[in-house]
């Protein structure tokens, strides 16, 4: 197995070492590089200052084979990370033509005029190859400094995203190296795969394998590197999806909105949905697939019982016997969903917290229902967590519920 | 006015340097540094490696008047922190007896016996000075270099916290600590705020501000440090709100969601939603939060046609005529959201992408309706961006028009 090639990540902005953020770009740059055999040794957060960014260019350049920078490209006074490489490099910034034309068009397709401080995101290094944006205004950069590879990238996620994996990945992969199949499994909490799987972990190796849980989604990332890297990688998968079970909804980018659309439209069957705790998470879920109006109607955020019994019909009777956080009103919600004019109708009631909880039903009490053409399923859960993690449980296990219903109603 | 001190902070571990963990322990020094005039201008992490810990110890004393190091003091072999600052400073490790003897002591009430290894604890930097670590068995260390100062701790939160409070704040805190104050800007972009507060630099200093922009909410924070910070920072506030003026939503911990709730609540007004392509989004946002549903009664997630001329009433010769992305449909969107129980509606209809675009009604398009008892505001928006991006544009200004009407028309 050959070793990994070291790499170091810096993340720009004065915010990100105060006391309330985080940098998780560097997670992102992590899991990207790694595909392509580079390690992280080291990585940092700098103020935007030019003179920490220009030390913390030339201190990793003097150590690791590839640095990537993210954040201070944009348009702003406080965005120097172009001024700090120059500085630190000796390399002289130039105006592109191009880049600036770009720039104008883009910011007429707004209707809006650019900014004459907007200019300086068409400032390039000497010898820096451009690395398109699609997603934003401010283009990445590349450099190669005696046989080391620097990256300046935007700090937004997405646009950092996609350029490492639209541009530096497809031509760094070749290199050889890792490669990594992401098992997605949802309705289950981390400790139970965690049980499953490690009976595999002596013949495959615990380094190989990395569990990440995200309320009510657990996914297992494998590893696999040298030769025979592919075939390894694929054994290894046959075992952990046997482990996995009907847990498992899918892998690499699929996502459980998708699963569930997927599994709607083989059966021409559509959806509508009614949530209470949930707030309309599930249907913002739902559409963040693109294509999701073929099976997705819509549906009712009923947060009053006023709503609930006017827009879905649930009987005055169940909210006053059982309370609207109940089976009976999560069943009644879910067939008041179905008669908005789909094959089957999602249901969440729950208390999300802090407030609103009893001994009876305290907070983290959920109840969820689905109803497909063949039957019904309800299931109730008492998630811990506060508000916000309730929810995204709640949301999370919705989805699965139906994923479930429409496998085996199928 | 005094410019806060600096200091920077160094996470040592490997787990922290690869794709699943974040160190957390930056931002709780961070605040307690913060409490006696210390900045952080820099962090880092860095892999359990002699070298790469000695690199920056090394680098961050010639630039900083403070560095604090967490983790790598425990007994194991990857451990190795002591070594790396006596080989950054060239000083020698010391073992002492009286801590050899503390150890046995702690590993007797445990009833077990010292791992030899673990007498790698008792080793003390020339010159160093003992932080006792009562909750656990490695002890801090702190060290005078060429008049700036270095400080071990342990890389449990609670060990560190604890030393940090007890040892070492009281003997600082007499200098004098940052304050920071956050504006919260909506409905409007980080350029134009760029453009309109940067007059401002030149009175109070650029390096006091940072602007952070999230997809139509913008955050300006502002610092101030030395014996009249308190004074200096309200100044501050004044003069960046003015320039501010009415995108000023709120400060510090204020949410657009929940700047609109109290709005509504002022003046005795219910909310309902009809939200197209945010798909639930809207609702989701107010819904975070609690105690939301004394002014937020629910709403529709009308994706499909058919739900919006069912649920809302939108008129099939809307539709037809101007389409489903149009300021007709919004608005009788709107209306229809408050004929499902409330004074006030607000609706989002729009095409968030990728696919369903086309010259006339391209990709971004988006069309946001308010209705109030005092009458009605309607916007149309080209966002930038994919999917994921116009979607959070479309909820922000949504909010935000919402926001403004509430504030005009109350």
């Amino acid at each position: 197995m050959t070793a990994a090639k070291s790499a170091a990540f810096v993340a720009v902005g004065s915010e990100l070492v105060r006391t309330d953020r985080l940098d998780t770009n560097s997670l992102l740059t992590a899991r990207l590089l790694g595909r392509c055999g580079f390690a992280l040794v080291e990585k940092r957060c700098v103020e935007d200052d030019v003179g920490t960014i220009a030390a913390a260019v030339s201190e990793l350049l003097a150590r690791t084979e590839l640095v990537v920078v993210s954040g201070g490209l944009g348009p702003t006074a406080d965005d120097v990370t172009r001024e700090a490489v120059s500085r630190a490099l000796g390399l002289a910034l130039v105006r592109r033509s191009d880049l600036e034309e770009e720039l104008a068009a883009r910011y007429r397709g707004r209707g809006r005029p650019v900014p004459p401080i907007a200019f300086r995101m068409a400032e390039v290094l000497e010898g820096a190859e451009v690395l398109r944006n699609p997603l934003g205004t401010a283009p990445g950069q590349l450099l190669q400094v005696k046989g080391r590879t620097l990256v300046l990238l935007p700090g937004v996620p997405l646009e950092l995203e996609q350029i490492l994996t639209s541009h530096l990945l497809p031509r760094w992969v070749a290199v050889g190296g890792v490669v990594t199949r992401t098992l997605r499994l949802a309705g289950v909490y981390e400790s139970q795969v965690e049980q499953r799987v490690s009976p595999l972990y002596e013949r495959f190796g615990r380094e190989r394998v990395t569990i990440l849980a995200a309320r009510g989604q657990v996914s297992l990332v494998l590893t696999a590197a040298g030769p025979r890297a592919p075939e390894d990688l694929a054994t290894m998968e046959k075992a952990f999806s046997a482990a996995a079970g009907s847990d498992l909804f899918g892998r690499d980018e699929d996502t459980l909105p998708g699963a569930v659309l997927e599994l709607l439209g083989r059966r021409g069957w559509r959806l509508a949905t009614a949530e209470s705790c949930t707030g309309g998470l599930v249907g913002f879920q739902l559409t963040a697939v693109s294509g999701a109006s073929n099976q997705y109607v819509g549906g009712v955020v009923a947060y009053s019982n006023r709503l609930k019994e006017r827009m879905l019909g649930v009987p005055a009777e169940v909210l006053a016997a059982h309370g609207a956080v109940s089976g009976d009103a999560a069943e009644a919600m879910a067939q008041g969903a179905c008669a908005l004019g789909a094959e089957c109708g999602l249901a969440v009631t729950g208390i999300a917290g802090p407030t609103g909880g009893s001994t009876e039903k305290p907070v983290g009490t959920v109840h969820i229902a689905v109803s497909t053409p063949h039957g019904g399923r309800h299931s109730q859960h008492h998630f811990s967590g506060n508000r916000e993690m309730v929810r995204e449980f709640s949301a999370n296990f919705a989805l699965d519920l139906l994923r479930r219903a429409l496998l085996e109603d199928g």
